[in-house]
Parts: C-alpha cells; structure tokens; sequence
C-alpha cells in the first residue's frame, strides 16, 4: 500500500531540484534495479507489484520491499509498460577525484550534452569499451533524470559520473586532451595508446570556445557520405571503439 | 490557409496503412525539407509560415508553397517546438535491387528494428561512413514513419531503404553475410575489404534463427565492462566504423 506522501515523493523526483533536496533518484524496471541492488549504491526503498516481486529472487537482508497492486504502481511508474518495479535510490557522494586512476586510463568529457537519451545510451556504450569515469560540464543534462537512467540499462550502476568545471579539470589532469571536431587529424591515424581525455561537444553547437582552447588534437571521425553530423553518441561510440581497438592491437 | 481536407490527409500520414494508401509521407522541418527538394524525391506539397518561407530562400520552380499561419502550422505539426515547414512527400517508387551496385558495396541488412529513432540514427549514421542501401525485414520499422523521418537529419533523402525478405535477399546476393553476434571473431580482426552484407539484429531478440543459419561470419564488438548488451544503432556505428577505417588505411 502507497500512501500518498510516498507518491508525491516519488512524482517529485522527476525534477532535479527535488532529487537534490532529498538526495534520492529513481531506478525503474527489472533489470536496472537488480543491477543497482548489486551494486556499491545506497537503496533508500523499494516497491514492487506481487508478479514482479516474484521474478526479483531473494533480496539483500537490508532490504525491504513494500509490495503494491498494479493500479498503484501504475501511479508512480514513469514507463509505457510498467515492469511493476522501482528503487529510490540514494544519489552517490560527491568525493573528489581519484587522479591516479584517472591518470591512467581513458576518460569521456561532456560539454553540455543535453539529449537524455543521448548521455544515457554514452554510458551504456562507454561501459561496454571499459570506460570508467564520464565527466559532465555543469550544463550537461543531469545523470539522475529518469530518462537517462532508463537509457542507461543500468551501466549508471557501475561507470562514475563527475559534474565540474570541464576547464578547470582538464588543467588539473594534465593529461593529452583530445577534442571531437569536424576538421582535425583522423581518428584513424590517432594513436590512443596512452591515457587521455576525450571530449565531445553540444549536440547543437559543439565544443565551447573555452574548452577547445585547451584541446591537445583535434579529432575528426572521416566522412564518406554527405551526412551533415553525427548524433554525439554516435560519435562518441567511435571513439570508444578506436580506443578499444588499439588496446586489443597492442 | 489549410483546408480542413489537407489537414485530415496530413494527420491520416502518422499511420503507415494511410502512407501506403496516399503514398506520400511527411517530412517536416527546415534543413530535412530542403535536403528533400534538392533530391530525387518527388515533392507532392509545401506549407511553410511566412517566417520559415524566407527561410527557405529560392524554391524550384515546379514547387509552389503554401503559406500557412503559426496556428495552423501547429495543427499539421508533429514536433515539440514546430519549425513551421513540412512537406509532403511520394514514396519512392520500389524498384528492384541494383545488384551489380550493391554487390560492390557493404549494405546493412536489419532484421526487425523496431525504434524509430534507433532506425533513424542507423540511417543517418550510415550515410556518414558511405553506406548507400540498408535492406530492411518487413518487420522492421517504417523508414517513413515521421520520427524515423525526424532521427535521419536529412539523410533518408540520400541512402536507399529497401524493405524485403532478408533470406531470400541473401540467397540471392550471393555475397559475404556477416552477423553481429554476442560471440563471435572479434570485428577488429575481421577483413571487411571486400564487399558483404552486415547483418544487425532485433533490439531485444537479435537475429532470427532463420537468417542466422546464413551467416558466415558470426562478428562480436569485444566487450571490456560489464554492460549486458550495446543499443543496435551504437553497434551498428561500430561496424560503419571499421568498414571505413579499413578502406582508410587501404
């Protein structure tokens, strides 16, 4: 049973000021709960209709699931076809960097990706190549949307998301920052061997001025056809593919 | 002014059953429609607000537009912030394949697609990296459905789509069909310079059973996290991809 202080928390989480005022953000659907159960995140609570309660298996001790009827779930859920499961979860500490692993590894930069489900299916698809952390301008669309969430497949579980200063951050890595732009070297003939950052712009307007001022190489995705862009994740996913790529070569 | 008549044809075009029966589709938007009216594509009707017909700059002369109010735009329009231009457009005629053309080529078969934007991004992304023909199943969705449409960015003017039976369609290429598979060879040392046929699956169920008995080479983007699965439109980037790096470094 919902009362309805647990419905208007929950509705209040679509917006990110909410989500920030109670700490709280909303996973969805089977598969992305069980992943997030799993993981290193904070369950705050959640409900689930008999049927899917069912398919969730025995859960962690400290958790307690408040079962609710369809019609009631039908009041909360966010999707076309509800799943009959949601998790308020506790949104991640904001520590610092951990410079020394970011040193050493590949990172995605974000400047102002604003399409959430752009920065979603970038999670997931920077999950797959091995991606660990994604730092976001202030001005990127927040990680803790629902929709992103749900894009994400649960990938938001595991890869580590950072909200800064992109400018502020790239001159404290002191790392080779390589910049997705329609003119520049081929992404062919680059060699990624070496840690690096690499940074995709706006889906309308690119990369800001500002950053692309600190840009080591600048970097195109050749073009064969007479398509105008690429859609950012897109973009993006060839740059994790290359990266891989090398790694697997090496 | 809009006729109650063209509104009602308009709108009707949301549904493939009255696409078919028209045949005409829409295409709305500024830059969609005049990539449209500088292609092949047999334009059956412009409306535009006075605002975006200055926009539009010189039309062909066989074009006549008509203009429309704000108010009226927002009847006929399917986007969230109308751009006040949409045209109607014929079907393209379906013709046979091009054999001789496409077995010089790399096509992208997909076997039930079902996500209007996720089609509309391989179409777009595939025109970026060459690709001129996508062979669609019959069950995968309309390419002239307006948010297909929309997702392209201009590029459905460009690359044929062809709907058909995708193992009659193999049987008949007689060229070498590569499958995206969860195991496979890895793509990244598969030698994709000669010509073939790149199978992608159905979002959820991948490839059927019967067209993967066509397959030659089953072909896996080799995962390095932990992410259960790759969206197809980011997996399909990944073998646009490498097809054109390895024509790059040919």
């Amino acid at each position: 049973m919902l009362s309805k202080a647990q419905i208007s928390l929950i509705t209040s989480l679509q917006h990110k000021k909410f989500r920030k005022q109670h700490g709280l953000f909303i996973v969805e659907g089977l598969k992305s709960v069980l992943e997030f159960l799993s993981s290193d995140y904070r369950i705050h609570s959640l409900f689930a209709t008999t049927d899917a309660r069912t398919k969730m298996g025995n859960l962690p001790e400290n958790i307690k699931c408040i079962e609710v009827s369809t019609n009631e779930f039908e009041k909360i859920s966010n999707l076309t076809n509800p799943q009959g499961v949601l998790a308020l979860v506790y949104l991640p500490p904001t520590d610092g960097f951990s410079w020394p692993e970011i040193r050493q590894q590949h990172s995605i930069l974000l400047d102002d990706v604003q399409d959430p489900g752009n920065l979603g299916t970038i999670i997931r698809t920077a999950e797959w190549f091995g991606i660990e952390h994604i730092v976001c301008s202030n001005g990127t669309v927040d990680a803790f949307n629902p929709k992103v969430v749900q894009a994400t497949m649960g990938s938001l579980a595991r890869v580590k998301i950072h909200y800064t200063s992109l400018p502020d951050f790239v001159d404290h890595a002191q790392m080779p920052v390589y910049g997705a732009l329609l003119s520049g070297q081929s992404i062919y003939d680059t060699d990624f061997r070496k840690a690096g950052l690499i940074v995709m712009g706006n889906e309308g307007n690119g990369i800001s001025e500002v950053l692309q001022k600190k840009i080591d190489h600048a970097i195109t995705i050749p073009r064969v056809g007479q398509a105008e862009s690429l859609n950012v994740a897109v973009a993006t996913t060839v740059f994790c593919s290359e990266i891989a790529r090398q790694k697997f070569k090496d």
